[in-house]
């Protein structure tokens, strides 16, 4: 069974102090349910899946069954999902595997993260207890000083050098100023960027993306009946997931994901394509580094030649292969839970050639793709898409 | 597709001060792989979830990642879901379906809680975070205070007598007496039971389950390879799942949960059956009430009339339907995310014929039944499995 994306929403990602959590997710469920052109009784949604870490506004657990109420969904059959910052990526797939199963026609994936109002136990997140908490974080080292480390072995290995890292950033700000949704809508330059204050060398402030709120919902259905609620049905092509040691230290190699190479390699596989076919991604750029080591481990170059993609310009908006072009997490923000199915949305538009400000629309694209990380690489979920015909 | 269980473990249920939140899944999962008769390389699992609802040891994200890891399984794409007490029966709902998706040949359901050593802000979870925390929470009632409410209303509506409501906890107690993994393994008796200290009137210390650590976990894997890892494949006939508003204010009804009755109907639709062909269940006591509730829900009796199974015995061991041989979540104990599967375990070892304590096993039963609840009935999961052949 085939299964095809009918309609995507997601709020702003930024601090919103008087949204409450439940306001967020009708907007983005709201949002969604307008994109389905031609409509979509919200009661035919027969399943639910809702990622996120650590929802503020006190609630802690029920948050999925919770959320759906809110929206008018109360009695659905409901799941939230939790995997760290890929959350969202898995509930995603999540509900591509209820459809293909036949256990619904209609489903929701959504993501959520209240970040700007979390309790100080669970703002510790920030600080890497979705790594390894017992054996990285009790030790001190928290994400910037991990994926510091994870920069400096590739500057080592690969000759990468700092201003191609930083370069990411860069680029996602300079998507971002045309993407009315992103949190920091703002251009920076390398100079600035390159002496910002250190996070952990030789990752700067801008290096690193911000803390975010932010909600983002996608509604899915068998392919065979997309046609009953657009004419534009984005078709999920494949999904693939994987986990790793969350501890680096347990890892053979410093200089890439694995979970997100097993991911990718699944990913393809099902949707018979490779890293060639792919004309427009939204990847996991938590840290500039990060972006650099997603082109390696999803084929876009051969291993340790990340920084040339970013030194070349190849993956601007104008690029061969344009990646985030919404700013990515860096720029367009990372609302923990949110940011798979933010991803999504993205990718979807793009396909179906409706980004709303024309020159973020990349043109022509037919097959594009999302990789969303938790933690620092403990899991990661890959999914690629389809055009409408 | 269908799908079968081939094998199942669970800790011991209790207080553990010395084992590990790993430590305690790493047996789990070493019993479900040695409960898998002719032997399972665990690299042929694909995909796994892990319901918890707020893991002890500090971990605060990907943690199904991080289990999978510490039992050899780091690789695997792994989901953690959350939905309160009912987190282990939605793991093994979404196994079911990723078998019946054909996106894998061996999947695993796990759960896990280790809630005796939880810092104080996620201990409080006991106190009723998993209900609607802004509406029930913030107004000063907790899960006590709302099942109390729930059993007021029992006894006003349907003239159910204290009694009978408490008679839940002693007939759980004399089968817990005989469950080796139990945390209660003492006889109570009635008169005691109903003098023991108030905690929301009419329901005593002796109505309510305590705090547990504990894990379990199920290997499912498509029926038609069964018999290539046992003998005693035990098929899922059916699964269900629903949700419902979080604060019993907004429901019409409250002397049963209607997401409950919902999970219900979808799970007996699904496998064919009906109330009256369930031969031995596992349901969600967290509460005496609520299993008074159950027997409602599930229609092994007329609403209202859940108290005379417990006045006339029709429940007990040796009973014409046995309902929590295990002891129940009252008696065996309930660590939140564990006590899904762990009901899952009993059932599978009932309708297999292979309980340990002759005493326990529920003679010929051939059709058994899964009930596992969230919070207070925001969201209910039910499953249905048949004997092997």
């Amino acid at each position: 069974m085939e299964v095809a994306v009918i309609g995507v929403g997601q709020t702003s990602f930024g601090t919103f102090p008087k949204k409450s959590l439940k306001a967020l997710f009708f907007e983005a469920f709201q949002e969604a349910l307008r994109d389905v052109e031609k409509g979509l009784d919200p009661k035919e949604i027969e399943e639910a899946w809702i990622g996120t870490l650590s929802t503020g506004g006190g609630q802690l657990g029920n948050q999925a069954a919770l959320l759906c109420e809110t929206v008018g969904l109360a009695g659905v059959s409901a799941h939230h999902v939790e995997n760290a910052c890929a959350s969202g990526g898995f509930a995603f797939r999540n509900a591509v595997m209820a459809i293909r199963s036949g256990r619904c026609r209609v489903a929701m994936a959504a993501g959520i993260e209240k970040m700007t109002d979390l309790p100080r136990e669970r703002n510790r997140l920030w600080l890497g207890v979705s790594g390894d908490v017992e054996w990285e974080r009790l030790a001190g080292t928290n994400f910037p000083g991990i994926y510091a480390m994870l920069a400096r072995r590739h500057m080592y290995e690969h000759g990468t050098l700092k201003e191609w890292i930083t370069g990411v950033a860069v680029k996602n700000h300079a998507n971002a100023v045309h993407n009315p949704k992103a949190q920091f809508r703002f251009p920076i330059d390398l100079e600035r960027a390159m002496r910002a204050p250190m996070l952990a060398d030789p990752l700067t402030v801008f290096d690193a993306c911000g803390i975010t709120d932010g909600a983002a919902v996608a509604i899915v259905c068998r392919a065979d009946e997309a046609r009953r609620y657009t004419d534009r049905p984005v078709m999920v092509m494949g999904s693939g997931a994987a986990t790793d040691y969350l501890a680096i230290h347990d890892r053979k190699d410093l200089t890439g994901l694995l979970a997100a190479r097993k991911a990718a390699a699944q990913a393809y596989k099902e949707a018979g394509v490779g890293p060639k076919d792919i004309q427009v991604a939204e990847v996991h750029d938590c840290f500039t580094i990060a972006e650099i080591m997603a082109y390696e481990d999803l084929g876009f170059c051969e291993d340790g030649q990340g920084g040339f993609l970013i030194r070349d310009g190849l993956t601007k908006l104008d690029g061969p292969i344009p990646v985030n072009p919404s700013g990515g997490l860096k720029a367009k923000g990372h609302p923990i839970g949110a940011t798979g199915i933010g991803q999504i949305c993205e990718i979807v538009h793009q396909l179906r050639g409706d980004v709303q400000e024309p020159i973020r629309q990349v043109k022509g694209a037919r097959i594009g793709l999302t990789h969303n990380v938790g933690g620092s690489g403990g899991t990661a979920v890959v999914h690629i898409f389809r055009s409408p015909e």
